[in-house]
């Protein structure tokens, strides 16, 4: 299979730490995106992902899957390893809610920022901005930390016990929060205790 | 179990389809939530979901599960019956992608331009706009229809051959435009048919 990706993004990161987590990265061939100067948005990109977003996974049929919660959960069932998306319909709901908690309360809300209320990935590519949604987006970013920091006093890992993608979705997005200068306050002393055993696996520390 | 919701909103209604479609409907016990009146942001109805959104689902355990995609994909594997969310995985990542895009393009845009761009759910509720975003992904909804219109031109539904959650997403996103009086252009020919088709289904039609 290939990944159509940018190193370094945050999205890319996500489905690149899964990869790693299930022991399978040389079973992929990443073919890099001249994301900078916009080759997501030629027609070329467009027909692997009409979204002209990264990653996009092709399978070995051609088929091409976008959208980082599908492309990982392809992983967790293509390859084996320990589950990153649960077993038990319970388990699977609870994580499945953590991160889509994590991609709109952190992740999807750092970009908006990073992507309005700053210069983000310079004029060429950002068309149009509207920088008091960003500020907001911002805001609801900040609240999203606390509301982790919570959650991370109370379990180990953001959807329980156990490492799952919520915990890789949360992890990007403060990686994404560093890179847009959105710092952890540092009495979330959770949060940050948590994402430094994070930064630890060898996933990420490599 | 039960499941915390008001009828006719947009997001819930995906869980009812859900439901019907897998003929579970009389499994749960539905309590209202009085959205109009702000019920959604009391401290009673946080401590089941912090998002402050419906539906939430609660297991006989006690557990809260909130984001329409955690609970269909717990009522698929729950309950017996055609699956709403694929079975191989292949299958399951192009349903998990399609619904995201009709979740980006569709429900979610048209959320926001109701939210921000119209009144909303009235002064008490919408207590922050922005007009101008709102306006924005209203655009963006229109060009989702367009997008939709083409992949229903090339399958028969919108993950492919088989009826699965991407057209419940997208169903909903429809009768959501409806409501926010963002009308399907008349060009729209496979959209518009695939909407009828879908709307005889018994699991909407009753």
């Amino acid at each position: 299979m290939k990944i159509y990706d940018i190193e370094n993004f945050p999205n890319p990161l996500r489905v690149r730490i899964a990869l790693a987590e299930k022991g399978a990265t040389d079973n992929v061939e990443f073919i890099p995106v001249d994301v900078m100067n916009g080759e997501h948005r030629t027609a070329a990109f467009l027909a692997k992902n009409p979204q002209a977003s990264v990653p996009v996974l092709e399978l070995d049929d051609g088929t091409y899957i976008s959208e980082c919660s599908a492309i990982i959960e392809y992983i967790d069932t293509e390859f084996a390893g320990v589950p990153l998306t649960g077993t038990s319909p319970k388990e699977r709901a609870i994580i499945s809610m953590m991160q889509k908690r994590a991609e709109l309360q952190v992740l999807d809300a750092v970009g908006t920022y990073f992507h309005h209320a700053t210069d983000g990935l310079g004029p060429a590519l950002e068309t149009y901005q509207n920088k008091e949604w960003g500020i907001k987006q911002g805001e609801k970013a900040r609240q999203g930390l606390v509301y982790f920091n919570q959650v991370l006093g109370n379990s180990q890992f953001v959807a329980g016990d156990k490492f799952s993608v919520a915990d890789i979705t949360l992890f990007a997005g403060l990686v994404f929060a560093g890179f847009a200068q959105i710092t952890i306050p540092s009495e979330l002393t959770h949060l940050i205790a948590w994402q430094e055993n994070i930064a630890k696996r060898p996933s990420i520390a490599g």
